[in-house]
């Protein structure tokens, strides 16, 4: 009889919300989780923006300061690249030479992490600052927890701040 | 009797000294110490900002050189945004959201974690690059020390990079 | 008889690129190698530039777009600070400023990393993505691997994503 081995876990802190380091942080997460590690992903701040249901730029919230940003900031589809941004050009630029080589793009890794079973949860601190609802949010997004519910879960976890 | 368990322990590397990455550093470490971490915070390069004495642009140190970069990196106040940071004014919009929902601003964190017994370290090695001195920076700063004994003392640590 | 005790492990992801990020890359890989553990270097997307044997800029890739982001990017000798970048000659000011205090260049850094056995790896979907082949880098990288071969390799390390 075998003991059960608990697996490994990896939690990370989906924070920049650039185009590129988004990629990075769903190919660590998918990757972890296909090699068997429990993987849980928290998005903050800049982060929030891959979730969002509309995918375009959208004046969320209540005040004028909240609308501000995040309309400027929009959804999956105005993620910046963290260099080289030209105004947004480089992030469809680098979604095409993605598909080019077959590999897998932004929305796909999204999808590709739920069915593996990452949990996606979004900080709660953050939404509040930004005026962003769970409704606005797509509905891989398990649910929405404080900082210190967060860091409890992952008392025995590997954190990666992207 | 119960054996003694030793503390987990988080070392966190600020590094950038952007506004809202400090905001999720300090987040983070006083999170982890409310849920029984031992946390050092360890600030290097633009992360010496935050910690700066003087909260505003100041031309530290000797060399020209490291005179204009000091001034024009500045203090506390004038920590950028890591995004649409329209030349410093959207630090103080983020402030004034943070007051609004009562979720406590960068000069609070930086006491709560002073106060939660959070170590505050500053790198040897960039102050000695940037020529700033201890007596440069806020007394919350524990002491000064080199890389090698940084990463010693972080052994059994999680280290993020932050 | 003492058994053997395991190193402890660390993997940095090298993802920015940007100098001063590299630096610090570099100044926790060779520390934490000097202070005993084991690491491991995986460089990808923008951290490639830090491995190209061309130093400036050259149009490497076959396709358009490829060779227009490496041309952009260019090598070791382009990286951008993260900040006040002044088109890139606070880099060449920060490497005049790291001399001045006998602090480690980042090409002596490299070099140290090789000479301490530091395990320099590429990645490969970033280099399928960018057209960069191995024969573009220099011979310090080990082998191109693949994500979930890193994170395989990873799994009792410590990962720090810079």
């Amino acid at each position: 009889m075998n003991l059960p081995v608990d697996k490994k876990k990896i939690s990370i802190v989906c924070f920049s919300g650039d185009f590129d380091k988004m990629v990075a942080a769903f190919t660590v997460a998918t990757g972890a989780a296909a090699t068997n590690r429990e993987v849980t992903m928290f998005f903050t701040f800049w982060g929030l923006n891959a979730l969002k249901k509309k995918k375009g730029r959208v004046a969320t919230g209540n005040s004028l300061m909240a609308k501000a940003f995040n309309f400027l900031m929009g959804g999956i589809n105005n993620l910046p690249l963290s260099r080289l941004n030209f105004f947004g050009a480089s992030s469809k630029l680098m979604t095409m030479m993605m598909k080019q080589h077959n590999v897998a793009t932004l929305p796909e890794l999204v999808e590709a992490a739920h069915a593996l079973g990452i949990r996606i949860v979004a900080c709660e601190m953050a939404m509040k600052i930004l005026e962003v609802e769970q409704s606005d949010m797509i509905e891989e997004v398990e649910s929405v927890v404080g900082v210190a519910t967060f860091l409890n879960e992952s008392e025995n976890s590997h954190i990666i701040f992207i």
